[in-house]
């Protein structure tokens, strides 16, 4: 039975063009990785749902693929009781964080900390898939672990600031800090209101300054309140008049006040380390309210309209679950896919992305072969990508192959030049043709380039 | 509750000194396929089971990890019937072979042939783990399809050569062709026996010649056929006696006779492109016998003991049971984790497999760091991996950082570096320490070097 192709939804192929735009962007982000001394690592696709469970919360649990017990997997069940449960023990890794939590608990002993990671692995999510949104994508996730020291802020700072430079996309990056969300729930007496107070505030840019009120008050906050955090929502000043306002209002909050320091110091660190990036305190941002303890961070495209490309924050106590509290960490996390989007949209990929080939040998029949297989290997030895035709076919066809491929250069070697000893080669695009002796292989090199 | 982290049997976490090692082979691997204008793809870890069931046999079906479908998989299942097949409409990629065959007719609108393309990513089987076997593993796998030419088994031997000369690892090629063991099984008239007979002359090596034919007999093999069979057996010869012997065999046979020129014009083109790699024709070599229908292919390391580290062959209907027939291909694999392994054991990765940073500033405190900053930046921009230790820690707390990271220098900027502008950099192998005015960017890098 002939069956007809297809992939599940909300999973995709790479073709060879997709997968070199992606690969630029990968090295593009190891590179700068590892220039700031930071160490891949990879872990198994599979965990135990014991260790994905409970961390994502209720609607994460939904969308953790599970895996059926390999043997007879239902083999004993009660069919009592919940299925799943009985017939799955393991899970696909829903993102990079919580299999980092993981490793850095089960090999502490062979850790050296401060521990910088990263890692560049697929995830899987359940999820409903549409536009920009999938069931299988990649995550670029770079942390470190064990040291509270702010320079760590900075690091990731400018690392995004390197690759979006390297990539040539224009960013601002947002910056908050959790402890000064807490403060302001607290001096405005709804200490429990965080992420309420917080999502209204975020809507300040759309709906305005009465609206946000109107919001605060719906979502159960007093007139008192709100008059203590107008000053917040009229705050449209630059970094040191914001910083001022703040000072004031948080006199009462433990929490806030060390927010206002911690800020203080990341954007003197900030400015002492150059970044020219742009940065901006943004009260605003609510990214992972339930887990990240100080900073927070969200990139964004200046140029190009779609959501953040990059984002993380601090944390302190990622490990606890897994039996090592006290362990302070602070990382950001790359989306690829986004990322892919903006330089797409923008025309930023590199316009000779290997994909294909440098150089074609045509194959003009089995006399020429022995002379130009030789060639071939010399070329590849120097570093050239180059193919030789498995067939000879009409030079039409191997021609249109180059084309399709995108292979810049042919050289047919016939049986004259195999008696000559040279090597004629054509540039397709701008048909400039070169002869070579065969043994100058530099020259052609040089030509390839 | 706090959980002991653990990872599901046969998965492996990968810290970051095994990272550097494989991503060593996987970059080497990598380079070398490019160098042949082959493009890597990826297909996606989760295929739907229609695609996967019924492609690896009885035995392979097993091993499939099935995953349960999304949302509550058990509503409206019939109990009376099976209920794998019920709750599970997707799978994890069992191999690369399956996934690329359904990507070529998939995409066959889109795609140049000859297509060539290599894939490096994880497969998943269900077997019970042991030494050595996973069930999280990495093939990296090279095929071209859409052409008969040998040149593309020529190509995938010189890529097998180039792999393990830049590895530094002697091996040898076993060659056979499938049509000769079924041209053996017809001109001893049981064309129906290719397998008995093939893995009994398997073990020749092993057993003897005395131990084989008895097997053969009790595989049901005549007396009369095991005297066609016996010159093979007796076969100790090189490549152009071993060629005589089976083409006075053949005569009878077809497909042996097609397989004899197959084979010659294959170690044809070895000779013509100048392998220096040995390259041997194995007529015991039976891998993949019920889809390899030309070349067959195995390496073996040389000076490490450890069975098959590459293999492959060509098969002629790989994508018919997609729905498209004719299309014949040829492929290799690599194992990556046998490499390993070899490497390993031959103690044949470079020493310095960059791990960690190449120079670790030490922290001194608050004073000091606007001055090291500048000078980190600019030697990352150089090209060097740099890290700032992020806490003012006790010096032999930042010495012992370094070494347990393998960071080979340390710069030590105090109050008088900074005012007098200059950087100490230690070699911490050798001791050597120097000084540089802290523009001098090049001099630091030569002497990280």
């Amino acid at each position: 039975m002939i069956q007809k192709p297809s992939i599940p939804k909300g999973t995709r192929d790479f073709g060879q063009r997709e997968m070199a735009a992606r690969n630029y962007i990968f090295d593009t982000i190891r590179t700068v990785f590892r220039s700031f001394g930071y160490s891949q690592i990879e872990t198994p696709a599979m965990e135990n749902l014991s260790t994905l469970l409970g961390k994502y919360g209720e609607e994460g649990d939904k969308l953790l693929y599970r895996i059926l017990n390999s043997g007879d997997a239902f083999a004993g069940v009660d069919f009592e009781k919940p299925l799943a449960p009985q017939v799955c023990e393991k899970g696909l890794r829903y993102d990079l964080t919580v299999p980092f939590a993981r490793f850095v608990v089960q090999h502490q002993g062979e850790i050296s900390f401060p521990f910088k990671r990263f890692q560049i692995q697929p995830v899987w999510r359940a999820d409903r898939p549409q536009k920009g949104r999938y069931r299988e994508f990649y995550q670029c996730d770079v942390d470190a672990i064990g040291s509270r020291s702010q320079l760590c802020e900075l690091e990731l700072v400018q690392i995004v600031e390197k690759v979006f430079q390297k990539l040539d996309v224009r960013v601002c990056m947002h910056i908050n800090n959790r402890k000064l969300l807490t403060g302001l729930a607290e001096v405005c007496g709804f200490p429990d209101k965080v992420v309420d107070i917080t999502v209204a505030i975020d809507k300040l840019d759309k709906i305005g300054q009465e609206a946000v009120e109107a919001e605060l008050a719906e979502r159960g906050l007093s007139a008192e309140a709100i008059a203590v955090l107008r000053p917040v929502l009229q705050l449209n000043a630059g970094f040191d008049e914001k910083l001022a306002v703040m000072r004031k209002m948080m006199a009462g909050s433990q929490a806030g006040m060390l927010g206002l320091d911690e800020i203080e110091e990341l954007f003197g660190l900030i400015r002492a380390a150059g970044i020219s990036m742009p940065c901006e305190l943004d009260l605003s941002l609510a990214r992972g309210l339930n887990y990240y303890t100080g900073a927070i961070f969200e990139v964004k495209a200046l140029d190009w309209q779609i959501g953040s490309i990059c984002g993380g924050g601090r944390y302190d106590n990622l490990t606890g679950i897994f039996g090592l509290p006290d362990m302070s960490g602070v990382g950001v996390s790359f989306g690829a896919d986004r990322i892919y989007d903006v330089l797409a949209g923008l025309e930023k990929f590199p316009t000779q992305l290997a994909s294909g080939a440098d150089l074609l040998f045509a194959n003009m029949g089995r006399d020429e072969l022995g002379y130009v297989l030789g060639i071939a290997s010399a070329l590849r030895q120097a570093g050239a990508s180059v193919e030789i035709y498995p067939d000879a076919s009409k030079l039409k066809k191997q021609f249109d192959y180059c084309e399709r491929k995108g292979i810049r250069f042919i050289s047919i070697c016939g049986s004259q030049e195999a008696a000559d000893g040279t090597v004629q080669i054509k540039n397709l695009a701008s048909g400039e043709q070169r002869s070579f002796p065969s043994s100058d292989i530099q020259g052609m090199m040089e030509f390839l380039r």
